[in-house]
């Protein structure tokens, strides 16, 4: 992706991008063509390949998009609170409801652009990455205030979350039913329960 | 898709449904052309629609196909014992692994699917329902003899289940690393064992 000059260029390819995002998300990566972005964006074909090599770089580039939208509402919760995880799981829940159950706009792109070459591939494992690294921080900062147990380890709590809610988009989406999500975000949240601070007094009361 | 009357015509339609199966899951579906799975296959576009309407009619055969080596492996594990349980999530992990990261052989399919057409969609969903069932009735037998708490709820843990399942392999091919998927089926094992007969005892033991 090349990154344009003027605000007028910037404008452009944020369109470009949107309009891929939305069409990628609907029909599938693949199933969007070059003309359909263009006809939504309203750009032309010279516009969009002065911004985007390839195809491949344009999907490149809506795979980071999602991936911004994805991250930035999860910095909008209070994720080291047991209120702020709760709060952000029922927002993933309403998003999925509102978008007509059609998963999660990252996670349902990582398939087929694996799938496609292993550039693609490596981008999709790069944004995972991110993912659980900015959920990894959040739980440390748990484990700092002592919300979360000295003995919690956070990277494997953030990936197993990760999984929780992948797992939960991806069925709720195969099912058009917002009720796997639900237990799948409730079996997440559990699993973090078990490693609060003063969990295992409670277990076995004195 | 229409049902072979002698044993060749039945070995070409296996045959075509079995190519598709693995060009499918390498590459996606709509990635896949009927030229390649004809080349594939060793099968003349006659034969091909002579069985399959169209490319949406095979591709629902491919899905049944994916379907039946799911249901058929889970048959093969006594899961109505904690043993058998794990026994099968240690063989779908092995299968992942084997498979080099690639994902469900089902849930790969179904996002492209499901945002094909209407009647792609209602495929995967009965495709997940079938699966859902099936665990539904293991875990079932699993409180009827008293493994499983009376007060468990067969259905809503078969579920989860089977969402930690789709979120293990899901962040497991997108990353390529088995780690996503292992500790999302530790976490469906832990969320099953909450519901075990006496754990509530076991818990606060007297």
């Amino acid at each position: 992706m090349r990154h344009p000059k003027t605000r007028r260029g910037q404008q452009t390819q944020a369109a470009i991008v949107s309009a891929a995002a939305e069409l990628m998300y609907e029909r599938g990566v693949r199933a969007t063509s070059v003309g359909d972005v263009l006809a939504r964006a309203g750009a032309g074909k010279g516009q969009l390949y002065h911004y985007f090599a390839t195809k491949d770089d344009l999907i490149a580039a809506v795979l980071e998009h999602q991936l911004e939208q994805v991250l930035q509402q999860l910095a909008a919760f209070r994720l080291d609170t047991w209120a702020g995880i709760r709060a952000w799981f029922d927002a993933l829940l309403e998003g999925q409801r509102t978008r007509a159950y059609r998963g999660c706009p990252v996670g349902s792109l990582s398939s087929e652009m694996a799938a496609a070459s292993a550039e693609l591939a490596s981008r999709v494992a790069a944004a995972f990455q991110r993912w659980e690294d900015a959920l990894t921080e959040s739980l440390q900062r748990m484990r700092d205030s002592k919300v979360l147990a000295s003995s919690a380890r956070p990277r494997a709590l953030a990936r197993t979350t990760l999984a929780a809610i992948q797992g939960g988009y991806l069925v709720s989406a195969a099912t058009r039913d917002l009720e796997p999500m639900r237990s799948a975000l409730e079996m997440a949240y559990d699993h973090l329960r078990v490693h609060r601070s003063g969990a295992a007094d409670e277990r076995v009361p004195a």
